[in-house]
């Protein structure tokens, strides 16, 4: 089977990273997949949700949004309609689990928030996994930065965390769909792992038929294999240099 | 291991079913998982969405709600905020999703709609999947009784289904979480399956801490027997009568 | 004249109550007349709204609301529009200053608000009436819970209160309209009484036609009658037991 | 007893009427009761609402907002909160009731629609009333043109329209109260009648307190002379000059 | 040329003033300019913005609305929509940095606010510009009442403020347009000058065409004229008497 | 006297252009003005607004929005508020009229809109001078594709289009102000023009103090040669090439 791109069923596309991409963000990046393209800042508040005061404790939490020409047809901006997708929510509670849960929130220095903002750029499929991946780039030099300016006293941040697609297509597991093979794909699954091999978030979804535990597995170790890919990829921009 | 209300790690709560429980709807249920209760309801409407017109075929999809005084606390209405909440809109995408992947929207008689609405009366956790396995259980009635009207034609339905938590509370594995479970639960999953045996959909989230593989696997194995027993009861209610 | 439902003209329709419906909820009613039912809720919360602050005074508010199939036709939820309709907002102030009227609110334990939740299950005519009727049950159940509780030191309710719709259809005076009839009245008129037969609240309206003032002594008359039937069955239910 | 501005207990206020204030409206008056100060207009649209369409009648709907400064207090506007309050829905709802039950809205020369708009510039008190008997002035003015203009063929109301204010203040029963008597009555009573001295609609409510059937009876007759006053210089003001 | 009205080309349209229009208000006036009649109020209050709060200086907002119908053709109200519109916020931006930039905002007693609410009754061209020009007025009759009570030690204003529209319209420079004017306009124009003769805000647009520096100079020119004229008028009714 | 970031007074940043930035885009450009960076698109729908169907004629609207952290501290999305900021909104109209005063909206090929979108990544001040530079490019970009791809038969474009700010800055007349130097400028002012040299939009503002006639004309000379400066480079990009 040769894949729209050319890739093969357990290719993943070129990834690129350009850090420090926003100037006035403690951390951000400009972090591309294929033609998949966000900008992912994180910003540091010192101040926490009313909820959480109180608490001695920070916070993170993470947005989402997409440039109404990211995508191949003109999207409507979401203030036009004054409220926020149900896509988009999903979206964005799911970036925010996902770098809660390796950040140690007792860390940040007190109550104190950072802000995770995800904006796409160009979407081409995998627009939430790699705004995952690419916001922990952003909210580790973001910490880094914190760190050295005395404002944290310890790194909180126990694993890296990284995020892939997998899904069936014309009955085949392929990792990493871009757009039109998402489109049409059967199954939809997006995983998120940490550096120690352990799943955070699984979400596979089957709107066209359904999948057997077999499928399941397949699809999990495709993931698993992209994603260690990935974390090494950040081990190699964040920590090696 | 007791849980806190002594039942065994892999028992599921009481289910009650009472059905026709709205007069004016097609179909309707009271659905309750111990003290989960749920109203379930699906009704005909003879339109479809704008971006829908023209195809044909009819659509399927799903509202959930919760009154205000279903929780321990009391939960202001939505309607307060003027906007429906991430989680809110979450649920009611997979209750949708989970539906239509076992109807074939061709069989609706046109391009006419199922709607279908989850109001949670009483929550103690496990309210999304008491929500699909319930609905199910309407729109099987609603399909039965547009069938006996004449308004369609074939039974639209392919497949039986229902839905589960599962989840890892104090590093055991366990079925069907009440909330006081759920709240403290390392990792909490909901399974939706169709009596095939094939999954449908699979969300797992670890906000605390994360899973193996092998716990994935252990976890689909507990909800699967679970799903077999709802599937049966469904049966006993909808089919063997 | 006999009425769709073969009732006299001053016949009310059954009546049902289940008390403590909701466990969650310091007092709860399952409310049924004829075919509308409601769930009715009292939540005590211990703070009062930001205008009330450093008055001493507790608060009591309501909130109504029907489920999308509780009508004959499926409604579209307010927070669909995102906000609340006019109907809505005139019937939970209408609920609001009616309780108020018979409760000392410097008897709620100080700064202290009892929310009452009215949500309409199945309706057919009369439901802001049944509401109002079946609220004072779970208010009159969460003010003895507190008062038991020690959180008040006296029950803080001075009267009985229910409500009743009376109006004129096909130039007949009738008393609990149902949907059916509702629709069609040319006068439609709620009244609230107190257990001393006095009147809290009177809403005549005539959109069709108009009405004498000798037609509005003798629907004050029929509503006067429900409503001590009404006040005898609250007694029979909350204190003689 | 002495009212605060002198009157006597069944005395109104003095009422100026300023019509075609507005020249851009098809009807539209300056109408003052005492202090209190509305403009009204009616304007004519020629189409229906959608729910209207293919009925071949028209339609009369009315809205009704105060000007920020037109209270004693500053009041925020309310698209400032980006919703109408339940206050001004509910008088809005009323006005429309109270001028479609005399306007025959099969002769409004087809699908057309008729806005009245009553915007208070000052406020003293009896808002709601004054909007009603300043705007079927309006409302007049706009048919008798439309009627001149050959847009319709025939008058469409059918009798004339007032509206006021009575209340309970001290145990007293008093006419068209003034703000600072309605802040602190007992009782608050507002009537619609019709010029053949029926009733159109009746609203009474008691926050604090309750009242007999014979308090009712009384303030029926006070509104009921007051209305009759009001009839006749609408009377004289629009038919016999 | 002949305009449509009959003025010359620099001749402005008749100003009418009404002050105290509003009796609540601390400074009010009905402000007419040719057909153009605005309702001007300025109140104040005894509190500032969040942001602002801590600075011990005072602050100045202006609201800006226009009645349904004011306008030709009835305009629906903004709460219906549920937002300011673009242009409502555009002009009400305008009328508050206007009417700053001559009050010394750290003489208003403290952390208070004045609230300018401009509501246009009829309109004819010109709605923002008499919106200025009449709230000064109403501006300084708030501050001369706050000064006489003490409120204030001394008077914040140091200039008075006009404001005037001119335009291009069949290639000639027009002073005052009328709404059947600016609609034409190849340009259009608006000036905010102070007494001193300075300018403190110029907004000119040529959504068909462009104007040269010459057209840009003589417009001014034009503007300076009519504005001195309409300064003198505001002496005269607020100095000189 | 130096400028902060060493540039003499009428010195305008170092201008960067990237073209086919986003590959979805009819047009697209990455627009740069020193640290101030937005990203214009230029889309094409074959459909116009409602108000404008039956007119045979096309029309551009524009669309301005800032990523949270594009600027200094975090800005908070829109959405969260449910609308859309005054001062978005009064941009996006700038926009809009500028490019609209260039486009010939009859040769669009009938009832098509041209969406201009204009997302700031960095803000550095002069977004909104930025935005309309940079979105020409856009617009020449994407009509030039119609054109080659036959949808349009003609350009549609009569003229360029740049804009730049100028601004009194402790009594000194600058060009293209920084964030920093437009904090605290005296006057600030927008100036559009076409290539032509006539003037499209002029915007000056003084909130603190006020300008003279002199000054209005030394402020329009920087900017006439800051826009020269401008359209000779988009003039190279486009057409030289």
């Amino acid at each position: 089977m040769t894949r729209s791109d050319g890739r093969k069923k357990d290719e993943m596309r070129t990834v690129r990273v350009e850090r420090d991409y926003i100037p006035h963000a403690e951390g951000s990046v400009l972090f591309e997949m294929g033609n998949t393209k966000v900008i992912c800042t994180a910003s540091f508040e010192q101040k926490v949700p009313t909820w959480r005061r109180g608490s001695g404790k920070g916070w993170l939490t993470a947005e989402y949004s997409m440039l109404p020409r990211s995508t191949e047809i003109r999207t409507n901006r979401e203030v036009s309609k004054g409220k926020v997708y149900g896509r988009t929510s999903e979206i964005q509670r799911l970036i925010g689990r996902s770098l809660r849960s390796v950040t140690d929130l007792s860390k940040l220095g007190g109550e104190n928030t950072i802000w995770i903002d995800c904006d796409v750029i160009c979407a081409d499929g995998g627009t939430r996994t790699a705004a995952i991946t690419g916001s922990f780039i952003a909210l580790y030099d973001c910490c880094s930065k914190l760190l050295a300016d005395g404002v944290i006293k310890e790194m909180p941040l126990n694993e890296f965390v990284a995020a892939i697609s997998v899904g069936i297509y014309k009955e085949e597991l392929l990792l990493d769909l871009c757009f039109s093979e998402d489109c049409e794909a059967e199954v939809d699954m997006n995983i998120v792992m940490e550096s120690s091999g352990k799943i955070i978030e699984i979400q596979g979804t089957a709107e066209r038929g359904s999948f057997t535990r077999g499928e399941l597995d397949g699809l999990t170790d495709l993931a698993e294999n992209g994603i260690n890919k990935l974390i090494k990829m950040q081990k190699s921009k964040l920590v090696d240099t």
